[in-house]
């Protein structure tokens, strides 16, 4: 997780980056953070949990588990399952997950934008 | 880490709250991020890195291995030891070690500023 696929950061980079990671915690759970973000658009990609997980190199139970969790965070589900049993199933998001992931990409935008000074004096301290 | 020092969130709290986890990527390393810069608080508290690793329940090792990483990746070292030895003596920031902390800091005063919109929103979509 320490280069994640949201800043495309890898290793050997030269350029220094500035990643953001967000976690929402709520009521003793984190509701959204990263990889919960990550697998939300996996899922919405691919059109399944399994196929969302497996595009992430995440196990299908550890899949499950995060979506449970969303799914009990927020007023209504973010995810649901259709037709084919859970695992053989499809599944998608609802608006609310839709309207959730735009948000947390915005608040992301957002504070990059508003970071970008200190980070311009930041970076210059690195070493070069 | 789930629920850090930095917030003062704890799983118990009924409050949503928005952690914000930057970090800087340089040169294949995290050069700063919440961990390191828990430990630079307490150094700067404590006067001593195994004092500072002591009081967040970090290994004396661990303290040590993040500030090398940090004294590596910026232009001049951000904690300088003095008399004592390694591990008698006392430590503390430098004046660039300060500054990194205080710039830090201000990304993410002003990154929860910018983000304060869409966190309204978002908080109100999570179950009461």
């Amino acid at each position: 997780m320490a280069f994640s696929k949201h800043t495309g950061a890898k290793p050997g980079d030269s350029e220094p980056v500035l990643q953001f990671r967000l976690r929402v915690l709520h009521q003793g759970e984190i509701a959204l953070g990263p990889g919960k973000v990550e697998l939300l658009t996996a899922i919405r990609t691919q059109g399944s949990i399994s196929k969302g997980a497996k595009s992430l190199g995440m196990s299908y139970m550890r899949a499950w588990t995060l979506v449970k969790v969303m799914n009990r965070a927020f007023r209504e589900p973010l995810v649901v399952v259709e037709r084919g049993g859970i695992k053989g199933g499809t599944a998608r998001l609802t608006p609310l997950g839709d309207r959730v992931l735009e948000i947390y990409t915005g608040l992301i935008e957002q504070s990059r934008l508003a970071s970008e000074p200190g980070w311009r004096e930041l970076r210059e301290l690195l070493k070069k």
